[in-house]
């Protein structure tokens, strides 16, 4: 019975996330669901990637289990946010991102959709996103591909965090990209965020999404 | 609907949960259920403190969406352990703890249950553990308990690990104390372990350990 009721959620999902396709599409909106485990640096590379998208506009749907820490953050930086909270849920699905987005009422934008801290569940809720992101921080430790199999075959896209950190818990870049080319063709652009002042690979991942923006605007057109 | 289904589920798991408890006991067996997000270093822990714990039997039913990664590497180090795959699930639940239980065949013994890397769902799924332990990594940082407050509700004890980073992360401690101590009485046991010959704060938690299993033994004879 468990396993009949996922599979109707799953497919009501699926329905509103079509939905959300299209008024991605109607508003010129890039929708990028950032998935990640806790702590892999989320909301730190949104805000790092919204100071070098300038010329787009740049919104954020903040999704937590309970608080609204990412999203007061994110709004004292400027950057447009909406939280939603799941209220203890361990994912986001896509009925509530409509709701998310029409409170930011952006178009022609990058939307940002911050996921709940969580390395397996958001993998199965389809938002109507446009890409999937994945924040893989370097302490979480290079065999992370070979074990949540099904998240790092979800994502079209990984933001390898903390690399700065590489040394010290002595992280193998080769075993972690051998883990993903297994089950994902995701580039994985580098980054470390320390400070505004002390960052380094942001600007790759940065012309990568503006490339995905300005290719969408060119179907849209 | 939803609700419902997982009311019944939870209060299933509860009734299978308390026949794991006195299984437990009759056996002599601290269960000490071990949480954590993805590579917080929960296996690690097992590792160095199983080394620690000279005198007393102790066994591991591991849990992973899908490889046996942490099982094999214990292994290979001399622990039993008992692989437990939950095809995908956020969670191990009761139900599956018994036949872990079952194939490690112990007695008189601290059994660690490894639970899958995730700081959500764990913390709805009670296994008939006698303890709750939970690896708080350094580097997913010192706001934490103030997001996963479910989990961090539900804790009996934290190891913070990784502490040799502190430095590099500009972890703040007394935000993380004051976080936790808003929801919880649980001690935090600072730990570091870079490699066998380079460790901290392990013998603090494997006497706390000790002595919660000596305790036990008390209610037992």
């Amino acid at each position: 019975m468990e396993v009949i009721i996922m599979k109707q959620l799953l497919e009501a999902n699926e329905k509103v996330a079509e939905e959300n396709r299209a008024y991605f599409s109607t508003r010129h909106i890039l929708a990028v669901n950032l998935m990640g485990a806790p702590g892999s640096g989320k909301t730190t590379l949104i805000s790092a990637l919204a100071k070098k998208l300038v010329g787009i506009d740049v919104g954020v749907i903040e999704g937590d289990i309970a608080s609204s820490i990412d999203a007061d953050r994110l709004q004292a930086e400027g950057i447009r946010s909406s939280q939603i909270n799941t209220c203890g849920e361990c994912h986001l699905d896509a009925r509530v991102i409509r709701d998310g987005a029409d409170r930011l009422n952006l178009a022609a934008a990058i939307v940002f959709i911050e996921n709940v801290g969580n390395l397996i569940c958001p993998a199965e809720f389809d938002l109507g996103e446009n890409l999937r992101l994945l924040a893989a921080s370097v302490p979480e430790g290079d065999d992370k591909p070979f074990k949540y199999v099904p998240m790092f075959s979800y994502i079209d896209v990984v933001a390898l965090t903390k690399c700065d950190l590489k040394e010290a818990v002595g992280f193998d870049g080769d075993n972690f990209r051998k883990g993903l080319s297994a089950v994902s063709k995701a580039p994985v652009f580098e980054v470390s965020i320390k400070k505004d002042t002390d960052e380094q690979g942001i600007d790759a991942l940065a012309d990568y999404l503006r490339d995905k923006y300005n290719n969408l605007k060119k179907g849209w057109l």
